[in-house]
């Protein structure tokens, strides 16, 4: 029995969340479900986009399966990682069968650092206008890329690509660089490299097959992970998994989608992909390669699945045909 | 006859200069060239990688072609921007024939400003690490938003997309787009909406028509245009202009490419193509479209072309079959 708390949130949010744990309850595991509100209509209700009760139903779970924010995402998510100290934000980039990817036999993963950055919420305003403040510390630095040796050892990677933009931010992403390197020491069976932010933007769509395991930091993964998403199909395929030292938050990288809202024609994908890392999170392994399986599955016949692949399914048609392959 | 500043600097921008110079030796325009050295091999030899000679030779000419810098890159272009000014990056993402672009007929601009947000040089060493300072000023605001506007008007492109962090960057990025939509009021012909650029890069590869005139932060510019380089097939075919109230410097996006450096196997197109920028910059347009047509003849002929596009002519060999077609 797990308990498990879930944030379905604005918009689509909402129906991928019915979607997955439709699929979840398949499932030969038992979770005790605590729902809990954030975002925009929770903000209209109660005046707040996140809510302390939802702070402390999380903090209270194993883990939380969150679905989108609306406008205030940023209060929601961004402070919840923070709270939490979810200083991991792991996004797969994988093509999956009969989706638009651009290529085959994509799958690599982003560490994305979680916590600092510009992230960090610390901005003036000046008479000439505004300052925002990029916070680099050693030791956010240090465990990001531990992580990252950690995860590419587990899961049998060879490689870990550091992705800064040191030859201009010098002192912040060159400590980034350094701290990268010098963890590596101790993992000598790893390759290691590092790119340039806006070079590795660019391989992305012209060498993607040479990256394996990418740390980076806060603002950088954020964008490099959403053009992942565009190289394997767009943001329904894409899940994520924010995890810290006693939680794990897993989230598709999409956001509430307020044009296609309300319609059941969401993909779930990304949502139920989300809920198969937490799966993998509470060593569940198993269970997750049936889902994952499940949906690959779909996804191969192509035939009961969503608009943005390419079908015409709805969002819980899509959800129940996976249901039925596990 | 036009004062002409020519800093070819390390690696392969010393051969795509000769090459371009050789091509615009075909053109019935005079120009005065000066020579002036920047970059590694400089820094070496003389101690500083931007002598003060050079910003001077800069300064005092029309426009400057600038070939690539090596390790020294952002201590010299960096500091050309901010020394003349040179407020507005602007790097045009357009498919040519026979190239290995995933998109035919992409022609889109991203207007990328040139001296502030975290460029600014604004870092410090703290006890937990360092910190970096992301400056927003109106005024550079205001002026690379106006510009975005101005070129949109005056090349007939009917929208301008502001891109922004504004959900997480509240202040600096949420100026900027307050100011984009006040800017945007003296051009009701114009269209506009704005986006996440996180999104973005997503859309880049999705739906990059959705793009027409893209306006940016320096970070967010250096990026996307990486990203957009790499979806018309590469570095080596992307030009930028550099430009401020009295002077344009005009440069190739790739760097020096220690890799192939001293090959003469580089693809000039992109600094050709920055040269065909200063030839639209001085109002040589004439002479600008005839340049980029003999271009343009090469790459759909497809015979006479370097080895990253799909051929395996030299340097030289290219930058001599697009001279004979002018
Ligand atoms: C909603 C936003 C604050 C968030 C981020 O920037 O981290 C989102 O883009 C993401 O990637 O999870
Ligand atoms: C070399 C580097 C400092 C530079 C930048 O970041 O602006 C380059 O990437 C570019 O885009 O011109």
């Amino acid at each position: 029995m797990y308990k498990i708390a879930v944030v379905p949130g604005d918009g689509i949010g909402k129906e991928v969340m019915e979607a997955t744990l439709h699929v979840l309850d398949a499932l030969d595991i038992e979770f005790d479900y605590t729902f809990a509100d954030a975002g925009d209509e929770c903000k209209a209700a109660s005046g707040v986009a996140l809510p302390q009760e939802t702070i402390d139903i999380v903090k209270e779970s194993q883990a939380c399966l969150f679905g989108a924010a609306g406008e205030s995402a940023a209060d929601v998510i961004v402070r919840l990682r923070q709270e939490l100290e979810l200083y991991v934000n792991l996004r797969p980039v994988k093509s999956y069968p009969g989706t638009k990817a651009l290529f085959d036999n994509l799958d690599f993963v982003i560490v994305r650092e979680n916590t600092e950055d510009l992230y960090i919420g610390l901005e003036e305003e000046t008479e000439e206008g505004a300052t925002a403040l990029r916070v680099t510390t050693r030791n956010a630095v240090e465990r990001i890329c531990k992580f990252a040796f950690e995860y590419a050892e587990e899961s049998g990677r060879d490689k870990v690509t550091a992705v800064h933009k040191a030859n201009v931010l010098k002192k912040t992403d060159g400590l980034f660089k350094d701290i990268f390197y010098k963890v590596a020491e101790d993992y000598k069976d790893i390759g290691t490299d590092d790119r340039y932010v806006d070079a590795t933007a660019m391989f992305f769509i012209t060498n993607p097959q040479m990256f394996n395991v990418i740390v980076t930091t806060n603002l950088f993964g954020d964008i490099l992970s959403d053009e992942g998403a565009g190289l394997v199909g767009g943001l329904g395929l894409i899940p994520s998994a924010n995890i810290g030292e006693n939680s794990g938050l897993f989230e598709p990288v999409h956001g509430s989608a307020p044009d296609i809202a309300g319609k059941n024609i969401a993909n779930p994908s990304a949502m139920i992909l989300s809920a198969v890392m937490m799966l993998d999170y509470l060593k569940e392994h198993d269970a997750a390669r049936k889902v994952e399986n499940a949906l690959i599955e779909v996804l191969s016949e192509g035939k009961v699945i969503t608009g943005d692949i390419g079908g015409n399914a709805s969002t819980m048609e899509m959800a129940s045909e996976i249901r039925r392959k596990i």
